[in-house]
């Protein structure tokens, strides 16, 4: 749960580090995004602001922003009956973002989760996505990712998006933001 | 046909237009750009510079870069088997891009093909994409489009890309550019 006045703050934050970039978007499209809590309720530190720019039954393609810091917790995009899971391609276009998936762990990683959930965050093998690199993750993998010190935009271009059932490693996470009024 | 060292130009050029856009590429990638001329030999007129970020069975992303007034083609993604062909969302990042496909004729198109080529064009509802706008086309949609007179690059967003099947109007057209050092 976050309040509204904290909503609309994202959304202005986000909208900074968008026009950072460079990407061309529309004003009405910067009025559309979307600042997910993932129901934790600590926003500058678990969560992300979410600009979808392409959503159809077969491709998606998004605009992430996180705030310095901030993580993305860990999740998957699972199977849903013969929908093999989105397969996404995490493509850093300004700042730094961590990117944590499964495979060999790395000695010392540069992000560091929120401590008190660090028992959720289980993969650890660290990729470090600057302006132009790249990752394409397949379905129903782990990961998780955090931006470095100034923030990050990334896109996610991906199949079909099935965001609402992805599966998240935290009990705690709710993937629907539930905003009041304040 | 083109020869060596106009492909390089060519190359070159898409380069400065990448980067008025502030989109961030990597110089790997920037030294990836296809120019096709679609054997027309005429690049200046009918062509463009695409440089492919994402290329999955299932997603594909490319930026393309055409010179000003430069003509890509009437074309169409077919079926091809179970695949129900390419969709494709154009969404223009810098410049101005005139889209034209399949609808209500424009009265006035502000784009004028190739006079040689005229009879090749056959659909004429102009979309006209300035930065930020976008367009999703169905799969074996009639399109083609030009930029205006700084040129234009505009994203494709789409599903598999099977660029070599694709249908053109002009039967002179032939998709694989052949280069000849010079």
């Amino acid at each position: 749960m976050i309040p509204r006045s904290q909503y609309r703050r994202a959304q202005a934050q986000a909208t900074e580090l968008f026009r950072l970039t460079g990407v061309a978007l529309r004003r009405e499209e910067l009025d559309t995004i979307a600042v997910a809590d993932f129901g934790l309720g600590e926003l500058t530190q678990s969560g992300a602001q979410i600009l979808t720019l392409v959503d159809t039954p077969e491709v998606a393609v998004k605009l992430i922003a996180l705030f310095p810091y901030q993580t993305l917790p860990q999740h998957k995009h699972p199977r849903l009956g013969s929908y093999p899971g989105k397969a996404e391609t995490l493509r850093c276009e300004w700042g730094v973002i961590y990117l944590y998936t499964v495979g060999e762990p790395t000695l010392h990683p540069a992000a560091h989760p929120p401590a008190h959930r660090r028992g959720t965050y289980t993969v650890w093998h660290e990729v470090a996505l600057y302006p132009g690199d790249q990752l394409t993750l397949p379905p129903d993998t782990w990961h998780w990712f955090q931006a470095g010190p100034e923030g990050g935009v990334t896109w996610s271009f991906s199949t079909r998006a099935t965001d609402v059932q992805d599966i998240f490693t935290d009990p705690e996470v709710e993937r629907e933001t539930v905003v009041f009024e304040d």
